[in-house]
């Protein structure tokens, strides 16, 4: 089973990592603009070969994990040039315009539209690491328009690699990750630039910060290369969730301006059910 | 080395275990207003006996850990009742109010205002842990208004506590906390409110919430009856820490309505460099 990942960083290696655990036959070809990359992808054995993408004809599955602006520029090539038998599946953390991309093309039937929703803040096939997908949750969008027999070949991957399936259409999708996911990551730049600002002579201040900190500021350390051509996608959603953000702090500041901490105090409380959601995502 | 723990819950309960690991000559009385939280604390073994402020007389030290609030109303009385050579500190993450509060009390050099910045989103004597701690920062203020030998005292169990020390002034550390803790607080809160309010008929949603999102909110699981408190003493630092944050996402959501991606790159690879900042901080 020829495996071929292109983009070789954090997501396609920790793709390439598992199938290459879950499936004795599978061979991993590399495909990605950067040489560095596919060297090092190599050389810490995520992939077996390096590849070019014309070579994908030969492919049994593409599994595309390059940034959604990226995917949606080379997703036609991909499909014009893959076999009949061939599943293409995309990782990318939006769903519309890829959808809309290959609505018409032959072989719309070939392509599955997926989104992982794993992951972490480092980049590059340094990061790739194993069981990265094992209990998360892989949004599957439009499933009814890929060949019934490339749905159960992309299932059984997702299922050897321990992903539950949610099926979802793609401007749904679009709309909910904007949610949550995408506003975490501005509140998280945001919250980091706010900070760096103030206290850029001040190197000592950051001796104050603990994990609380931390913890709210991680996602600050994401790759912009990923991130910038997400916010254009879901351009219009991810506006929506920064107004009501910005909404909310800024009735939350005005509570305090009026000294109104009984309100404050309930407004915490009210949210301090997020801990019950929150059970079960690690 | 009759230790006196006033507030019995994660913060004042992790000091207790660690002290009495620490020293063993310590017996550690706990003093709460809630008689649950103190039986649950002698069943748990953080505290060895149940006591009542009265009893803090016969204390060599005394150790506060209840909302700021609450700190500021009885630290003059706890001073009044405490002997000559009794340390009292305290460990809120506001300092100024506090340290105004016992300016011109008679027994003010028996006092030291501590903030070890050390926490996790839970409370309550469960939530007490041992080692929490070893490697962080210490906030000392006004350490110059402290008994000299007292002030030993206070050092020889932080140090042995495993913490590191900061001296500080209370308007400086008030202001810096406002930015490096504060605000991460009211951040989180208010992403867990967003998204709660956006999808609270859809419980499904939240399958789709990964690691970063759990990341981002989990300072909203944290007890309003301290953080309350802690806003209402730090009101003006805080509201302008809330400017400033609500004026960088204003910014961010205004270059996404005018299609300037490239700007938004630059933001976010600046933000980047919080990755050598955070190095340290667990």
């Amino acid at each position: 089973m020829k495996v071929f990942v292109v983009g070789i960083g954090l997501i396609g290696g920790s793709f390439a990592i598992d199938i290459k655990a879950a499936f004795n036959e599978a061979e991993i070809y590399g495909v990605d603009r950067s040489e560095e990359n596919l060297n090092k992808a190599l050389e810490l054995g995520v992939i077996d070969q390096k590849a070019t993408l014309p070579e994908i004809e030969k492919a049994a599955i593409v599994i595309i994990a390059i940034p959604v602006d990226a995917t949606v520029s080379i997703i036609n090539e991909v499909l014009d040039r893959v076999s009949d038998n061939c599943l293409v599946f995309d990782v990318g953390s939006t769903k519309k315009k890829l959808c809309e991309m290959v609505a018409s093309h032959d072989k719309r039937r070939n392509y599955l539209a997926a989104h992982p929703i794993a992951g972490t803040e480092f980049s590059g096939p340094q990061a790739a690491i194993a069981n990265l997908y094992r209990g998360k949750t892989n949004i599957v969008c439009e499933v009814e328009k890929t060949a019934f027999k490339l749905q159960e070949k992309g299932m059984e991957i997702f299922s050897r690699l321990g992903m539950r399936i949610r099926y979802m259409d793609p401007v749904s999708h679009d709309r909910h990750i904007a949610y949550v996911s995408h506003l975490s990551h501005i509140s998280s730049f945001m919250l980091g630039k706010t900070v760096i600002e103030k206290e850029k002579n001040e190197r000592d201040i950051f001796d104050m910060a603990g994990s609380g900190f931390a913890s709210t500021v991680r996602l600050a350390k994401s790759s912009p290369d990923m991130w910038a051509p997400i916010f254009k996608h879901n351009k219009e959603n991810v506006i929506e969730t920064l107004q009501e953000y910005i909404a909310n702090l800024t009735q939350f500041k005005e509570l305090m301006e009026k000294d109104d901490f009984d309100e404050i105090y309930k407004e915490m409380k009210d949210t301090n059910h997020i801990k019950t959601i929150l059970k079960g995502i690690s």
